[in-house]
């Protein structure tokens, strides 16, 4: 089949990503071909289009990238049996299902996690005219494309629960960004009641972890972040403060303690910068949870003094698409969503899928959350 | 009143400790006169006798210490109303019942804690017949004499749960070492069926873990340990595996996953070695929880990769005590050891007060886990 797809190419300062002509084959044994409504850009896509090839990752090019799809089943391998064709689907990351942890129900820390959804796979399904193979997969899905080959252990079938086709746009990105921040207040951090939320990056991710908060019935969330824009969305979802970090003399553990004087009992940090996340860790109350659900800069450590830890009881963790099974994750915040607890209508921003360039400009600008490309 | 205590004084190379004649008063309003039976010796006693003064800690002597006291109650302070007269007690670690941790039950983290306990007062109810004053209410209680005068808060009766009165002698170290080795496991690493359990150092806080390890039903244990004799009595105890780090070519990582190969899911260190704090690290399962009751060298730090931590989903956590309200586990420990689930008789050593040089050599040569001082 001759479509369209955002190929990314070996980045110079930046990403390389461009709309070419693709082919794609037919579905493997255990893929659903996939015609694409939409896809919601996160960072990692941005990431791993910015590393060159070569690096000890294995990351390669060209390759088409794309983790938050949505669409409708064209086609299945023999041995799918999750969906049919015409089915509405969402799609999440890749799973082998046959390794220890997928057995023990925690797939985001399958065996085979990093290189099926970080790298994907280079095959004979997707190349391009000239024969140039193109890697594909990411993520099980490369869904910055028209049509793509899906695992089917990356797709989830929403039919059923959707009031319009049109959903599809809205709920592509629930896939990863916002099960991600929901997952780690809900199923990792554990927020409750009693809980003074500190949630550090209120992108979508950040957003979505606020929001999780409101629902958990946490007394105090606190949103923090340096686009006073940002900050007032957040108080509009349901922060009860705010701490803006651009402004002069900004001392981040007088600002938490002039809020709750013990400290925050949970903190989420979606930043991945490594000053915050020492001073997150020092805002902490006695026994307070630190969840990382950003990556810092490769060669950042974290210099733990471990009797400060034990000594209050303090936890550090983190956790890959916030410990959620799609299966569960999904329904649940589409359910939320209509009972108006989880507004992501207010975080999405939709672009023609050939529009990608402004998308990326406008969330790199901080004006935009979540960008949804498109290909309708 | 005229008596007998183990005096701390100012540390050479080593712990300077001395059997002295001293005068203590009546109780105050907030605390019990006891006559010691018994008390245990904890890592504890000699690390904070270690500590010259003018440390920015601020221990200072002469001092009496001992924590994991027991004995009888022969007066009460005017406001005491847990204990009365001729009660049998345990003693624990001291809070103050009116901190924001305390009001939401978590009193060992307690804001008074490490200046109560670790310091404790010095005050005019334990002095010399010179009249120089000594620093008493260790941990509440500076169990190592004779008598004691004890904080309330420190105080647990236990008549009525005693076959005997020489229980009291056994019973002793419940209120410290027991309870944070078996708390580590049972209320922070919360171990069950299906963990892989490793516990780093087999003194008698590692002992007492391995035991709840086998209570909670987990299915692989594994001790560690650099003593043969020591991985012996663990096995006794329900070790389903050992690894001895004294073997020559020890390799950490190898030898945990030649019992487990996806790792442990929990990993509980009582060492505070930086060297196995990190091979630990490494040795977790995804989701694994390593749970730090060791304070390792002041200075030391261990350099966290973040990224390592939240895509494998890990957890580094630590506690005091165990996180352990005395009043809900000494009774549940008591019961163990009358199922046979608990036998701490195993791990106790009796001595003379008088005797404590002795007790403190075997203590470091490893051929004493748990040393008791008694008084009768």
């Amino acid at each position: 089949m001759h479509t369209r797809a955002i190929v990314a190419r070996e980045p110079t300062t930046h990403p390389t990503w461009s709309l070419e002509e693709v082919d794609i084959g037919s579905p493997a044994d255990d893929e659903v071909l996939v015609k694409i409504t939409a896809s919601g850009i996160c960072h990692t896509d941005i990431l791993l289009s910015s590393i060159p090839s070569g690096s000890p990752l294995g990351i390669a090019y060209p390759k088409i990238l794309g983790h938050e799809g949505s669409g409708i089943v064209q086609a299945t391998g023999k041995n799918v049996t999750r969906v049919a064709v015409g089915d509405q689907v969402l799609l999440s990351y890749y799973s082998c299902s046959s390794c220890a942890q997928c057995h023990a129900s925690n797939p985001m820390y399958c065996a085979q996690f990093n290189l099926e959804n970080y790298l994907g796979r280079k095959g004979p399904g997707v190349c391009k005219e000239d024969g140039e193979e193109t890697w594909a997969r990411f993520f099980g899905q490369s869904s910055f494309g028209e049509y793509s080959l899906v695992a089917e252990t990356s797709v989830f079938k929403v039919t059923g629960l959707l009031q319009s086709e049109d959903e599809l746009s809205l709920f592509a990105p629930l896939g990863c960004g916002f099960q991600t921040g929901m997952g780690a207040v809900k199923n990792v951090a554990r927020a409750g009641p009693g809980d003074v939320v500190l949630v550090m990056g209120m992108g979508a991710v950040g957003m979505a972890a606020l929001m999780t908060a409101k629902i958990q019935g946490c007394k105090t969330i606190i949103a923090l972040d340096r686009f006073p824009s940002r900050l007032r969305l957040a108080e509009d979802l349901g922060a009860t403060h705010t701490i803006n970090t651009a402004v002069p003399d900004f001392e981040f553990q007088k600002a938490v303690r002039d809020i709750s004087v013990n400290g925050a009992s949970i903190i989420l940090d979606t930043t991945g910068v490594g000053k915050l996340i020492e001073e997150a860790f020092r805002s902490l109350a006695p026994l307070g949870k630190l969840v990382h659900i950003a990556s810092p800069p490769p060669n950042y450590r974290f210099s733990l003094d471990v009797s400060a830890l034990f000594t209050t009881g303090k936890t550090i963790t983190g956790c890959i698409e916030g410990n959620c099974l799609p299966s569960e994750a999904i329904p649940q915040m589409i359910q939320w969503y209509r009972d108006g607890l989880f507004p992501i209508n207010k975080l999405v921003t939709y672009y023609p899928a050939t529009d990608f360039a402004n998308a990326l400009a406008q969330m790199h600008d901080g004006s935009v959350l979540k960008p949804v490309l498109r290909w309708d």
